[in-house]
């Protein structure tokens, strides 16, 4: 799956009402699952953390969402002598 | 770009050294990153916004990469019922 799918599949499922309750209260709710996987990498059950591995990237896919933000664009300049990805 | 490609690209340029690092101390580049986003979130600059989004995704792929998560593999909990995307 693309970057730009993943980041699709939120807007579709999540992005109408991230942008109602807006960018600073969408942060909050990022930071606690950020919370989460620091929880989750102090443990030793590796499902949990692939979960909260999950959940972290699809709220930073929201905050992208209802910011405009392309995040697949974004990473462009991590890609620079990687010339087969685009 | 997969999910999957760019964080294997994060691994071949950071995961030797942020191993080394380990995770506690990875985590804290990753929140200053984090702090960072908030900053650009407060701010009117997009082209700092999107510098930031990518920094953040960065550092998670490679927070990944040393716990051994796959981070594509972990997003497939979001995708039930989407059955286009795998």
């Amino acid at each position: 799956m693309t970057i730009k799918e993943f980041q699709q599949l939120i807007s579709e499922k999540y992005e109408k009402r991230d942008r109602q309750r807006g960018t600073p209260g969408t942060f909050l709710w990022f930071i606690e699952e950020v919370g989460e996987l620091a929880t989750a990498l102090a443990g030793n059950d590796q499902q949990n953390r692939e979960d909260e591995f999950a959940d972290v990237f699809a709220w930073l896919c929201t905050l992208a969402n209802i910011n405009d933000v392309n995040l697949e664009k974004a990473v462009q300049k991590y890609c620079q002598g990687h010339l087969g990805y685009k």
